[in-house]
């Protein structure tokens, strides 16, 4: 989803100009974010002393599984290249630490926005997760632990919890490999549950970058890997398009009151 | 995921039987559930006088789009044949609610469980939805409005939480048009964000029943159907398979200590 924020004005074509917003943010600023590479975008993200919590780090709900993989892959971050990601409580906060140029900054809003799978913040009650991203090998491994708050059949995760997680973990992951923009399509296939409590962990893999779009791959399976929960392939539209990025680009006020004025396109071919 | 709660013993379908706990339901118990209509599941299921709090009614947050089509939906519930399903905490509500037999009960446990789509109860602030189902039609339609806890891109739902909202609401429609158990595969097309505090309609039919699954389809749009944000189709599991069902049906505990050990199939073909 970051890559969502980060690239919220491109997203945000209008069939119309909003009444009262300024007209801003020329073709040129997305140009040069977009001629970013991996590792300069990877650098961005992961800016320390943003003085935002970082919601990917052990806390006292992690099991043991969890907390075992996150130290091995942290070990791993200091001699192959791996990367831990930050989590902040919103992709607004992700756009903050990027140092966006302005026009690209989100309007204040009075509401506390919160990323979705950031929304619970109880430690273990909701979506406990980090994700490591390896830069060179484009690919990701999310760990994720539900807390019974994303229950669904008594005891273990709701598949949409799951979903939204690949979903997530995708999103981060084409962002940072490939500067994909938006989620167009999502195909799970779900193989057993997920125990509330226990550890998932997603292997994401970027497939190929073809036709403006990246194309993702993710198994979800138990740590010993002697158990999948789920596959999922899924698409990420790669860069503006005449649809997504149009000539006159116009920045929204989140208020509810435009909120159905706003209805941007995910997929330039939709 | 009200027929997983439902169904949950026959879900859990364990290959070995766990330490502690009582072997209990027979498969009699099981087809006698299997055997009830659609009429009879709905009337079970939208017991009233349960003195459960049902998440599923207006409140102060709704949209006027929101609110305006919950009223022309319920008049549809006094000459049309349409009724407005309840939406509990939990799961294990509605199990409560359909008073199983004993030994379907869920053990009592001192976590706070919640099904993930009523995971932050703050009005406004999460999920707010209301799903009206036609049990001759076999069709749902559920009213759902993201809030700022939902957020993906600045001022969007995160697609995670649409993908959630499809699951949760195919696997209602799945369990009483068609006594459908567990989510096996979930294709989302996503075609335009939907605003934070703005209505997406979905529109969920069963497509057919066939070779013990559901098949079923979605499409979320705006209310006057002008804007489509995504189109979904999914599959859901039927009856209970030899793994889904076994000879010996154990429960299980839901705590933590337990929770890796079970780890049931939701698809008999995986």
């Amino acid at each position: 989803m970051l890559r969502r924020g980060f690239q919220v004005a491109g997203r945000l074509s209008q069939h119309r100009v909003l009444p009262g917003v300024p007209q801003v943010l020329p073709r040129l600023i997305l140009t040069s974010t977009f001629g970013s590479s991996t590792d300069s975008l990877v650098s961005r993200f992961c800016l320390e002393k943003t003085g935002l919590k970082d919601y990917a780090l052990p806390n006292a709900s992690w099991c043991p599984d969890m907390l075992s993989l996150y130290h091995e892959l942290q070990e791993k971050t200091k001699t192959d290249g791996w990367v831990k990601l930050p989590s902040f409580k919103s992709n607004r906060d992700h756009i903050q630490g990027l140092k966006l140029p302005l026009g690209l900054a989100v309007p204040s809003d009075e509401r506390d926005w919160r990323i979705f799978t950031r929304c619970i913040q109880v430690e273990g009650q909701g979506y406990e997760y980090v994700i490591f991203f390896h830069p060179s090998k484009k690919k990701s491994i999310c760990l994720f632990q539900p807390g019974p708050y994303l229950e669904g059949a008594p005891g273990f995760a709701h598949g949409g919890s799951l979903a939204a997680m690949m979903d997530e973990t995708f999103s981060k992951t084409a962002y940072l490999a490939g500067q994909g923009l938006l989620t167009v399509s999502l195909s799970i296939r779900f193989k057993h549950l997920i125990p509330v409590g226990s550890l998932a962990v997603l292997n994401v893999d970027v497939e190929k970058i073809e036709d403006q779009k990246v194309y993702m791959s993710c198994i979800a399976q138990s740590r010993d890997q002697q158990t999948v929960y789920a596959k999922c392939s899924g698409k990420e539209v790669l860069s503006p398009s005449p649809r997504l990025c149009p000539a006159t680009i116009t920045h929204r006020t989140n208020g509810r009151k435009n909120a159905e004025d706003a209805v941007p396109s995910r997929d330039p071919a939709s």
